[in-house]
């Protein structure tokens, strides 16, 4: 059972409140191994990483070798539901006409007094993407780390995936080669993340990693980054489906436990004003639990972190909603776009009662790799932005500096940096 | 004297690796004495930040208060000379109008088959800006990292500057003034940071944390970061200066000189195709060297990190450049645009032989928070960019649901999740 908040309660701003700081992940202290692994790595590069491998993935790495070869991607083909394979294409293809939208354009101009100035996009030259193994090693997400590299321009994309066992999911290889990557490496973990950081015999380092992880994983990101650009380390992931009376119980019950299903840490929130609806929604997550696969997840995730609010209105409802700043919000109201104009902070929206969240997660276009943990508050989804860089440019002739010097030598001077005077003083013959 | 590369050397390779990788930066580990103050702060709130103020900064808020009044910010300009205030006001209408450039445009679309799609952009909420006391509290930066918030609408704008020793730096009052901040604290360190992310009885928590401050600051935001959102983590100044025989060698010294003075770990570097220009360069720093109030600090900077780079030409020198990355990027060679063309990674590029970098520092409008240490690999300077965030949206009627739905129930059930397929599913009735 999820707890019930009631916006009409004299204690619900500190009920709220208490809820909104619930801790829904324990991070295990890893800094110290994770240190460890990674400078070994640094030391004996592919050696570590044949170690690691054998040790933490139970693979030989001396036989299967540590690239992924043309052979093996093909191999994967064979092995894949070709329903599922048009399935990724129609993913790839939606993912990309979106992020197409999001390149950013370069702009260069000249301003009233003969200054020009500019800002100028260019790609990350090299990425890394980590896949996680076992259960969590999703083909979709592949696709949503790759596509918007690839739409930005990098040159050189690389994978990591561990071959848990000594196998991969056939999928996430066919994924991959959808999204035109060809350099794959069968590692996974902290020495992962090390040899894409700095690079070992085998592999390159790369400029920038991004992707899910373990604990370990995003511990080593967050050990390597300076050294290369990191991603958003993501936390578990949740859901606020915002959604009056005249929704059907089941298909709102269907989409909380798409979420719960995820993770025991994952959070799904029912908000609403009509508290039959709730009742009933509440009752038809109950009955759906019992024929799902994942039914133990995805009841622990409800019992412990799902939550039914009960808000006098949607009107009423959009600082809660703000406040939460849900990774996914579905917004299943008559007039969603009007409540939708007036709510600030959301990783992603999903309009109207067709949209379920789970669209977004494969086939609408946008990007499954969101904020989460009210970081929508400060943060975007993943996006193009996030593999390319800006460059600023400024220009001055020898008029223009006339012109502005004088400024900046006064404020040099107020901050006590002479030499930075100098280097204007001297071009004006001051 | 600075140390001197010849790409024509056979041990170049090697040498400029080595030059690349150096660490200029020791950072002291402060990670358990932050903990401890932001763990005081969580608790006692004012209090906390009273004592830790008498102690660190040997100022009594209890007199002074923690908030700066609106009658301190007008004692701030009667201290403060006319001119130099004209020249801050320059700049931030400079700046405003060159971050106005930079406002993200929102998206919505329907797709071919009626898919509605979008990205729309909303101003964080609310911003604390870090400003340090003592001789690195430049005005300029108060206006650096405010204005690109204001442009993107952040409603609220908190500053928080130490009083060491009671006082603030008035020109740091002004700026901020100018800027449109009125809600300002007289706090620092990680006392300061810990107060902006989670709140006082005084202060307000906020979304987002800039600005730049020590090691204690440095590890404190990355301590709270998830709490809140941080930007970049700045490390020394660097500055290349790529330039050909034809440039007045004093010119090129005293721009080298200008990035030297900020502190010892600061880099100038000089890239010349000419021996003898470089030779005259170095002497010139030398000369002016004896002139500078911060002769030592200059002198040191240079002695320890500067480096002159002599390269076969320009062109041969691009893939240097890229690996430098500089945060600052001279360009004063007869084709720059050229030259530039063909550049990827590059905090700011300044080009000819009159636009010297300290110009970009104050008055040329773009910003002059820059990637520093090689992360312009992968990063950007600050912009209104990193004061927004962008939502997604997606939007499908029943139509587009039978359109995609049996693709994405395809995807959930290769990756096991049922709940995922059911939520689309139950709204098909398949």
């Amino acid at each position: 059972m999820a707890i019930t908040l009631r916006q009409s309660d004299a204690d619900f701003e500190q009920r709220f409140a208490a809820f909104l700081s619930t801790k829904r992940e324990v991070s295990a202290d890893v800094e110290a191994v994770v240190r460890d692994i990674i400078a070994h790595v640094r030391a004996e590069g592919d050696t570590a990483l044949i170690d690691y491998t054998r040790r933490f993935d139970r693979a030989d790495l001396e036989t299967l070798g540590i690239a992924v070869s043309r052979g093996d991607i093909d191999a994967a083909y064979t092995q894949a539901d070709p329903a599922t394979v048009e399935a990724l294409k129609l993913a790839r293809d939606r993912i990309r006409s979106h992020h197409q939208r999001q390149m950013p354009q370069d702009d260069r101009y000249t301003d009233a007094i003969g200054v020009e100035l500019g800002s100028r996009w260019t790609a990350v030259e090299s990425v890394g993407l980590y896949v996680p193994g076992g259960t969590a090693s999703y083909p979709s997400s592949v696709l949503m780390n790759a596509m918007p590299a690839a739409v930005a321009g990098v040159g050189r994309i690389v994978m990591v995936v561990p071959a848990s066992g000594g196998t991969i999911n056939p999928l996430v290889l066919v994924a991959a080669d959808l999204a035109g990557i060809s350099e794959i490496y069968r590692i996974g973990g902290a020495q992962a993340i090390a040899a894409l950081a700095y690079g070992t015999q085998t592999i390159q380092p790369v400029a920038k990693i991004v992707g899910p992880g373990n604990a370990y994983v995003a511990a080593a990101k967050r050990q390597v980054f300076g050294t290369v650009g990191i991603d958003m380390i993501a936390g578990p992931s949740e859901v606020l489906v915002v959604a009056d009376g005249s929704n059907d119980p089941d298909w709102v019950a269907a989409d909380l436990l798409a979420q719960a299903e995820h993770d025991a840490s994952a959070q799904s929130i029912l908000m609403t004003d009509d508290a039959a609806f709730g009742k009933a929604v509440e009752e038809a997550v109950e009955r759906q639990l019992r024929s799902l696969s994942r039914s133990e997840t995805a009841a622990q995730s409800w019992r412990d972190f799902g939550a039914v609010i009960l808000v006098g209105s949607f009107g009423e409802a959009i600082p809660l909603i703000d406040r939460i700043a849900a990774e996914h919000l579905e917004l299943a109201v008559d007039d969603a776009e009007a409540l939708l104009g007036r709510i600030r902070n959301a990783g992603s929206v999903f309009i109207g009662r067709h949209t379920p969240e789970v669209i977004g997660d494969y086939v609408g276009g946008c990007n499954h790799v969101l904020p989460t943990a009210r970081s929508a508050r400060f943060s975007s989804g993943l996006s193009v932005l996030d593999f390319v860089k800006r460059t600023s440019i400024l220009r001055l002739g020898a008029e223009q500096l006339r012109a502005l010097g004088p400024a900046a030598i006064a404020l040099a001077r107020a901050e006590g940096l002479d030499a930075h005077a100098r280097s204007v003083a001297i071009r004006l013959n001051m």
